[in-house]
């Protein structure tokens, strides 16, 4: 029986979306238009998410940074494409400590500009370099639609600001963030099969030479643009004036890159994976992988509860016991609305039979195990199933939900029944793109780099084409 | 020898510090008026001390929460005595998207206003109680006079808000943390023998009923207000309509808590331990509690290092290796600046007699032991014992500095000479407060509630006085 708080997914999507993360506490609106209260459980889950890319990017010699929240106009404006890009949606201070500023300030929307200000003045030579900068904060962009982890005035993120010696090594780092770390995220821990590619000239980053781009199929078919890796070759660094004394004892600018990740990601893990009794949380990224509910108030039961708890603790899974005085029903449909990926219930009948049971979130799967089951063993051989099964089933509604196209005319047979991923080749033009466009508001998702047109014509002039586009509607 | 880039903390204490804190690269001068960068090893000192305290915070039933960081102008001016103390100090947002905003709103400068608002929507019943959330974020307050770490426009901290069913239950929670987890984390991990106490009305939190403070002494003599609990009783909720069902079936106020600690804490950490090389960070809190300086580019050295690197880390001991192109001397001096507490050397000469040398980074003391010995243990033992020594060495020096003081005539000779924490009785009127400050603006610190007064009399007026008070010189 589904959850009475939540619309159902395919009754109405965006109640659905909005219905879960309301349910299972993950935010809420706050009284300031366009922002959310991330509450304990959304924040619990953005936390796992940092340990596992601090984690990542430490590995690879990245280290934390933090930057101020305010940027004077001035500087902001030292890079010309980045302003054009964001000043229609920046927030400006104008007064502080009860008098007008000399100088308007905007909260960053991003912070290019302050790391490239900062790198002019701490980099020397080429042995101080390279630089690989991270920092985790909100930003903030004064969007006029906003919706819950989507798009909202304010949200937390991360931005990898680097600074390299050539272009080479810039350029693989762009690379590495996009495919080991970013796309390694999304397959190993968030359980999301997500596409990576190339950004056209048109979504490209304001002021980048190239942006790649990781993409998700959301369960209704729409796309998300989930995290975004740019190439700024020196664009930045000679606008800021950031030289470095080069093996030739000559000066030359660093070559640079940004990056940057959000709780948007929060948004695709529910609308990739979960359902209409709330959440499905990969065992990777879920705060609270087992719960155990004892139904009664027998010592035996609690003795066992604590003893469960202990052992699964001995093997790294985290794990809580409800003892709350609701009803079992009561919990068992808050374990399921919260994304708990294991249950374990034990009762009264059940344990005089000698046997306990696990309930599997994904599938709502119920195992009779015996009570004296090596148990950690029985949980960490479901998590690991629940972990691949979540992919492989995204995967497989992702292929199921990818489609090719030869011309306009078979793009729009499959809009008009089917949205998902549209395959298809593209001549370059930004006028076949623009026409996609008028195709309920397709537009280009990124450029397979390493996979071959299907015609070589371009699905929308017929004129030659090289490269193979994957196209969708976003959010 | 000392440090070249840094001034002796004899010479001149205001260069000292700064110097220090760009020789050990803790943060840097942004070109945001009065807004610092924290470097990454700044940050990393904070990560500790966010892992330490987020560690005791859950145990004790917090959670973590994230909140905007704007606040409505409407929404602040609901409390007025918090508007009329943080008004002449906020930063305000007047446009936003290419507009002027209908109602401005001001960055947060604290958060009691958007708490309460939350807190007064989630609650309904003595059952959803208590509440208590913390958040990790910055604040913004446009100061005039900042110093890096000790007062700046934005700053990083915590601020923990909690409501309660009973006055009781909220009034343990301010002491709860002030006595459980400020004072711990100061004496076991920051080995600051901080003074805890309550402050007096004129010095109390805007809003508050009572404010508890933890005070520190520095190297010079002058006094940190180095984190506030404070207790609000039904203030805010009663501006806020934060209502509860009691047990009774009544509609009741909850009673409310915040407390907040910032990254002054790091100055702290300076001014109290650290010397004229660099840092000296107690090895709970040090990001890398040992490096490893191989002299020479044996084999043999290399395996040993590496082989003490593998030992060190198994018993959770943060462990660098210095393999840079650098002379033995730069390497040592760099360990020393970063306050890294033990410096293990392997040099060739030493090896043929079969030994290495340890250095205590508090003591330069130089210790050979046998290139055989149990380095576990060795270096294990070190740490407690650099650890205990920090908080002993500065406990002696804050009771070498704490005088006592009958009258004006005593104060003012103490203070001709030797600045520092000054106990002496106070009878609780403004006025006498005020003309202590007169005396090289000595400010009330915190009245000693544990504590006998001296001699029954005012130090000013000498009229009956019931409390003790420590007097300073603040930040």
């Amino acid at each position: 029986m589904a959850n009475k708080k939540i619309t159902g997914r395919d009754v109405d999507f965006a109640k659905w979306y909005t219905d879960v993360i309301s349910a299972s506490h993950l935010a809420s609106y706050s009284n300031v238009k366009g922002c959310i209260i991330l509450e304990p459980y959304g924040y619990e889950i953005w936390e796992k998410i940092q340990e596992v890319m601090n984690s990542m990017l430490k590995k690879s010699g990245h280290q934390n940074i933090a930057m101020p929240m305010l940027i004077p106009e001035s500087l902001m404006k030292k890079e010309m494409e980045l302003v054009e890009g964001f000043a229609p949606e920046v927030a400006w201070v104008t007064e502080g400590g009860e008098s007008k500023l000399d100088e308007r300030m905007c909260i960053r929307p991003t912070s290019e500009t302050l790391f490239s200000d900062y790198y002019s003045g701490i980099v020397k030579s080429y042995r101080d370099l390279p630089i690989k900068y991270n920092q985790w904060c909100t930003v903030m962009r004064w969007e006029k639609e906003t919706r819950p982890f989507l798009r909202g005035r304010e949200f937390w993120w991360q931005e990898g600001h680097t600074i390299h010696e050539t272009k080479e090594e810039a350029e693989t780092e762009t690379r590495f963030i996009m495919e080991n770390v970013y796309k390694k995220l999304f397959y190993d821990y968030l359980a999301i099969p997500a596409i990576t590619g190339l950004k056209t000239k048109k979504e490209t980053f304001a002021g980048a030479e190239y942006t790649l781009t990781i993409e998700a199929l959301m369960y209704n078919g729409v796309s998300l643009q989930s995290g975004t890796s740019h190439y700024f070759g020196q664009k930045f660094s000679k606008a800021y004036d950031i030289k470095y004394l080069n093996r030739d004892n000559k000066w030359e600018y660093v070559y640079q890159t940004s990056w940057g990740a959000t709780t948007r990601m929060i948004g695709a893990l529910i609308m990739v994976h979960s359902d209409d009794d709330g959440l499905v949380l990969p065992p990777m990224i879920a705060p609270i992988q087992t719960v155990i509910i004892p139904i009664g108030e027998e010592e035996k039961i609690k003795n066992l509860a604590e003893k469960y708890k202990e052992e699964l603790e001995s093997k790294n899974i985290s794990v809580m016991i409800d003892y709350s005085q609701k009803s079992p029903g009561f919990k068992f449909a808050e374990a399921e609305v919260k994304g708990i990926p294991v249950r374990i219930e034990i009762g009264k009948r059940d344990l005089e039979n000698g046997n306990i049971t696990l309930v599997r979130r994904d599938t709502k799967e119920k195992i009779t195990i015996s009570k004296d089951a090596d148990i950690k063993e029985e949980v960490e051989k479901l998590l690991k199933e629940i972990q691949d099964n979540l992919l492989a089933r995204a995967t497989k509604r992702r292929d199921e939900m990818t489609y090719e196209a030869k011309d306009l005319d078979e793009v729009k047979k499959i809009m008009d029944t089917n949205p998902g991923f549209i395959k298809a080749d593209w001549c370059g033009d930004l006028e076949c793109e623009l026409k996609m466009k008028e195709i309920k508001g397709l537009k280009s998702r990124c450029i397979l780099e390493h996979e071959k047109p299907l015609t070589g014509k371009c699905v929308v002039c017929s004129k030659p084409a090289n490269s193979l586009v994957v196209w969708g509607i976003q959010y």
